[in-house]
């Protein structure tokens, strides 16, 4: 692919959505587990590993990550997973981490489903990390103080968001996008949260306290991330369309909002990025679980968003595999929907690699002031 | 196209959702018959000839069709018409049904517009025929029964059932999948009967009886088909689309869901494909009516869905043309994706010659028990 | 491209929707004016130059337009704004709209922006011009006018459109497509128009008032122009789906209506207008929006939708650009789709070249009969 195709291959990457991989090893599930995770939407266990590896991703893990493993390109998952076993998810990790060429990582801790801190995956991963803080973590400690609710919410935003980079809306997984999305008259919050102590603090659901969050991370000022479609079934996916985001978007000012994922969502999104000055957008998880069909996808993330407010990131979650496959595809991907602009002549060679420039690590560094 | 070319092109199908071709000639109307059903979407009779074969689908006969009718790939719309009424329907289908390639025929038995019976299919066809029966016609004969409505819904599905594959519900005809899709009481089911009984017992849109019939049809454990998306204008396209039916499936436990058709919500169906095991999909319908385009629709029903939820279908229903073109355009299709991706060294050859396995009858001889 | 590619690159066209190009420069804001027009969605003003040139149609414009102006292909933004800031919105015009080809201008003189007239845009761009009369216009011409409302509002509409070729609608910017689109009866129409009148008439909102004028329009049965999808964030993307037109669609009688632009719902629009036989849709606007990408745009376009409902439109407005980047991006986008057709033996040669005919001039003149 030429000079394109090299430039992608080794441009320095800033993951701007990422979590931990996995802390420890799984003895007893040590296949299921990770075969379940080759099926993101689905909550359940597989039932079987065939029906995890039998996906793009799973076959996009044989073929990105095998080689790094010390296994033929397309291993068979029998031996893929032997492999893996033998490694330990550490040793897995160190294997394909580095291997993703990513400088900075900012990762969101908000969801702790035994994973390591954004130091660990920095000190496996190489480069740096930098904390993204969720609102829902932040609303739970807020119902657990004492005294008022709002001002306990404000001040530990304050505090926790003193050391990191972002704010971040699970909002897709509590209720979805419709409905008022307006800041809450302050009586009605402590009503709130009055009711949601009483029921004994357990997962935020209620949207005077949800609306109440994003506010105060709107007056917060630091990029605030969006999960949008993609995910796992707990979210309604209809209801992560980001268009019904539309009029929370038209008051949020200019603290930026992120848009994660996206998928099948990635044209509004993308508009929504045209529309208002203060939002962006990334196809990270959709890209890894997309495979083969990932370039296609890519392609459709450059249509009305300005190039400007395109980022990169992997949303890897658990196995280390993800982290490298969001990377390697991401790569690949942006490299050939370049090329083929640069091959027609409708785009010239120099800003074909300044536009791989400004998503890899460009936006990511201005946005998030890094 | 090398190997992969050349096994789709001969791999063994089923067709797990067809109609019969036309029983009889249509001597007043035999083009006008014809034309129209080249605009499915279109209730009305076609304006002039030319409307209905100035489309993809009508491309596509004058290209696939058209030489195994003696004549000249491309012909005009003229010479076509003129042959097909030479041959005559059952002519017409003696030609094309045996290159279609398809071993077993999943015959939906519920949409009577003057077509053979699953067993004529066959005869035509080659291989053998199955019975899927709909739940909107066995509940016209509970409501012609006398009795309890309820229990004489469960006698006759459980009757028909026992010489069927699977059931179907054309609920996107008859309000769409808004709202509430739970199991409705007993007592509403049976004054919804009442009413409807009292009213004459026409084309059924009471939701109450809808529900009812989904439940039951769950309870059977038979495979459920679902029409989805594309079709024609009675049902609301909008209202067709899979995700409104999210809560349903989360309450459906193991009985498989199969979504039909569903352009232009592939993506959204593939989403619910991974998100639910007992999900399945296929792009039947559409597959024909975009005819040059078909392969890109092909490769999209290969984002999100595991490989062992895709299946193969037709939906053929009047012309022949439509079982065939179904096969032929699904054969290139396929094979050109696949081989996109084994070309990108992402999937290996042999990974790609065993998910069209899977796709053409693997999936369904599981899934049906075939 | 051969053959195919050199009859798309010089098939005369008529532009079904367009509006004129500035008619004055503007000293203070010459550049940021053309800088935020790069960003259609946005109706804030570019925070910097790069923020609208770091676009798709930023790209196309400096690989497209500035040959044209006597720059290299892709030269820098900066260059791009200085020549045009010589040659001023008056050269440009003259540089650019003789390009395009176009032999039939149907202008929307609605909108007005400090735009040219009709018949200086055909005076600069060649060939002749015809109006397309707005009916939000139209009922600011019936508040203002005495007596009854519903009476002036005929009067002017027929008055108007006996000069003009078509009607068109911004329903997409006056509260979209949602809720009940039916003939309102008279009485309520009167009432609704003297709350308007005694709120001074200002900006059309009134549910009833833009029913009326609908269906009014339906009554002229010139054919009715609908904005749908893309276009800036006044209008709710979501609410502009034109599925939510199928209520209004099935009440519409032979009246022809026209889907104008559609991104992302193309493929929604184009199974309505399989759908129903007096639907016609367009991608105007988002083909020289999506510059590299508007290929793949116009290949969807050529799903669903017979041909003969296809029709091409730039959308122009303001910079000349525009109405020669539709042109330009139309006609390599509509080669490409099609000569992958024909090379695939899908397509014969001859019906790639009418099709192109059919949507170039041939359904434009049909439907409007020019």
């Amino acid at each position: 692919m030429g000079t394109i195709g090299e430039h992608a291959a080794s441009v320095s990457l800033i993951d701007h959505h990422v979590h931990g991989f996995w802390a420890a090893d799984s003895p007893d599930a040590h296949d299921t587990r990770f075969a379940s995770a080759l099926l993101e939407a689905d909550t359940a266990a597989v039932r079987s590993l065939d029906d995890g590896f039998d996906t793009q991703v799973g076959f996009a893990v044989r073929a990105h990550c095998a080689p790094l493993l010390g296994l033929e390109r397309h291993c068979s998952a029998t031996d893929y997973l032997r492999r893996r076993r033998e490694l330990g998810e550490t040793g897995v990790a160190q294997a394909l981490l580095p291997a993703a060429g990513v400088a900075q990582w900012l990762v969101d801790t908000g969801f702790d489903v035994g994973l390591v801190s954004p130091e660990e995956l920095a000190a496996v991963g190489g480069g740096v990390a930098h904390e993204v803080v969720r609102l829902e973590q932040i609303a739970e400690d807020a119902a657990a103080a004492s005294g008022g609710y709002a001002d306990a919410f404000v001040e530990i935003l304050h505090r926790r968001a003193a050391g990191a980079v972002a704010t971040k809306s699970i909002l897709a997984y509590r209720g979805g996008f419709g409905g008022d999305l307006g800041d809450p008259p302050p009586a009605l919050v402590e009503l709130a949260a009055q009711r949601w102590r009483d029921d004994g603090g357990v997962r935020l659901t209620d949207r005077i306290l949800l609306r109440f969050g994003l506010h105060r991370a709107l007056d917060l000022g630091l990029p605030l991330q969006f999960h949008i479609g993609f995910g796992d079934r707990d979210a309604d996916l209809a209801a992560s369309n980001p268009l019904l985001l539309t009029d929370f978007l038209r008051d949020s000012g200019d603290t930026p909002i992120m848009l994660l994922h996206c998928y099948p969502f990635e044209r509004e999104a993308g508009y929504l990025a045209q529309a208002f000055g203060n939002v962006h957008l990334d196809g990270g998880l959709a890209i890894h679980h997309l495979g083969a069909r990932s370039g296609a996808f890519i392609a459709r993330l450059l249509e009305m968003a300005p190039f400007s407010k395109l980022l990169y990131s992997s949303d890897g979650c658990g196995p280390a595999e993800f982290h490298h496959l969001g990377a390697a595809l991401w790569r690949t991907g942006i490299a050939r929907a370049v090329q083929s602009f640069v091959d027609a002549d409708e785009w010239s060679r120099a800003d074909a690699i300044r536009v791989i420039d400004m998503i890899a690590h460009g936006n990511a560094r201005r946005v998030y002031r890094l």
